[in-house]
């Protein structure tokens, strides 16, 4: 089963908005219009958007208001992976700095940054005050949580409560504040409101564990990127923290990035790779997922029964058990 | 005279808005804190909340009001300055980029939309919608201008139109905005909060100028950076576009941007510098300066007369004669 399936209710609702990112980002601007060709081609599962629709069904669900949401925080996303493309664009390109790719840099930087305002005029079509404490809160802590990521690149010396504030800054919140802020362009009852938050933040970290376990154990062909990636780029995920119980597997990863980690290539971290996937360090992290997961359905539970509510444990279902 | 003598009695809401904007990027994160020393140190003229604060005094002055608007924009425009360093660190680390190089561009970005994050945080504390929307209108306008320039950069076949829609979007509109706020936040009467946004508007526009030709007359001591530094960097100002009307001032130009424009030193431009200054273009410039300062005077003519008017007059005057 597509997760597009469990939602194709949706579907309608979803063209609009899909339409209304395309004409943001495209612009009138020619410049803009180039730099955000690769981005709109990349697609994305929107699922932002989905969530907040959603949210939406919980209360007085008005397209116009909910399309506000959605746009917003799906080009919040956008732009922030547009920043995370300077920051890549900048190391492969290293040592041979062409005045096209420092021309694409720059446009780059200020295209994300040209995304997030538009975001923020989106938003502003909802006059909503509290709407826009959530999304600057959020904003913030997605910021931070970008920071340390760079900061705890190829730093070993970490712990589980590191990780899980990484992934709750760079990816739970964000979604959390979808489902929350679907609650609050509908006008939703606060419990409501609450239980949402609740469900995307236990949703958005048990997603991200999930991604982080898929890099070890999906194929190149699922992935479209070597597995192991995330390592390779200096990331310290779960499953590693996990397997580094073992001293053996510790040892080693001291070892490789000890070396000029930007030279580090996929053979040289195969062997580890290997080892950690052996290890039991898969399996506990996918229980920490399974956990989040039950958390999110438990937050549902104050929810009234109907479609949505179904769509959302659906969601939460298709999570746990994606290859992909 | 000095600049801060004219709203000397502003000084202790000033002050207290300088705190909170150094408590707000500072923050208790280690990694900003010290990437924010730097920005922080350099200080600024703190002009925008200068705006705001004298906004505010056509209608309900109220200090946290003024205070959330306030540190919004100066943030927005530190943001902004910080992104315009992750370029231009870029460029001057060519060939050399060290790890620690390479962290401190992506931290410096990060931190750049952390600090956007943390100013519309600021904002919010309002609760006015159309705060927001002015604000995000605004930041959409400014992103545009930025890519702009970087488009524009070294291009010499461009008209007064360009430059004036740049400087326009570049500075001109968030000291507008930051007039408008002010009145937006104090509740002031909508007549009012017109007139100081057109007053903003052409006060901008003349600071703008006024900025480019002293690029061209005030001394290294003064500027603080060689004189010509703007053509230097490509950056092709209303002096450069009168001066070009010379066709061997013109011819010049073109040959010197021929060649690899990375390359070029203070040397090789100081020949076609030295022949913008001795040409009317100086003059001319001015003259467009002079009457955007005028059609700023004629907005005052709404608001009702005191102190704050009489500063806002003050300022304007002050910015037609300021040497650096």
């Amino acid at each position: 089963m597509k997760l597009a399936m469990i939602y194709s209710f949706l579907k309608q609702d979803l063209a609009k908005i899909e339409d209304s990112i395309n004409n943001t980002i495209q612009a009138q601007h020619p410049v803009l219009r180039e730099a955000s060709t690769q981005l709109l081609a990349a697609g994305g599962k929107r699922i932002r958007p989905v969530f907040v629709l959603l949210g939406g069904k919980f209360g007085n669900y008005q397209l116009d208001r909910m399309e506000a949401v959605a746009v917003s925080l799906e080009l919040i996303h956008m732009a922030s992976l547009v920043h995370d493309d300077v920051v890549d664009n900048a190391e492969l390109r290293r040592g041979q700095p062409t005045i096209k790719a420092k021309w694409d840099n720059r446009i780059a930087m200020y295209t994300g940054d040209y995304i997030f305002a538009r975001s923020l005029e989106s938003l502003s079509a909802l006059e909503d005050p509290r709407a826009h404490q959530v999304l600057a809160k959020t904003m913030v802590e997605l910021c931070l949580g970008e920071i340390e990521q760079v900061k705890d690149k190829y730093r070993l010396e970490q712990n589980l409560r590191a990780y899980l504030l990484r992934i709750k800054r760079k990816t739970a919140l964000l979604i959390a504040a979808s489902c929350q802020l679907g609650a609050i362009a509908s006008q939703a009852p606060l419990q409501y409101e609450r239980a949402l938050y609740r469900y995307g933040y236990f949703v958005g970290m048990s997603y991200q564990i999930i991604d982080d376990v898929l890099d070890f154990t999906a194929s190149e062909e699922e992935l479209g990127k070597p597995s192991g990636s995330d390592l390779l780029q200096g990331n310290i995920t779960l499953p590693v923290l996990y397997a580094m119980e073992d001293n053996m597997i510790a040892s080693e990863l001291y070892e490789l990035f000890q070396s000029d980690t930007e030279n580090l290539t996929p053979e040289d971290l195969a062997p580890v790779i290997r080892k950690i996937k052996a290890s039991d360090a898969i399996d506990r992290s996918l229980k920490i997922s399974e956990r989040y997961l039950q958390k999110a359905y438990q937050a549902l539970e104050v929810l009234p029964p109907g479609r949505a509510k179904q769509t959302l444990r659906g969601i939460a279902k298709y999570i746990g058990k994606r290859k992909s």
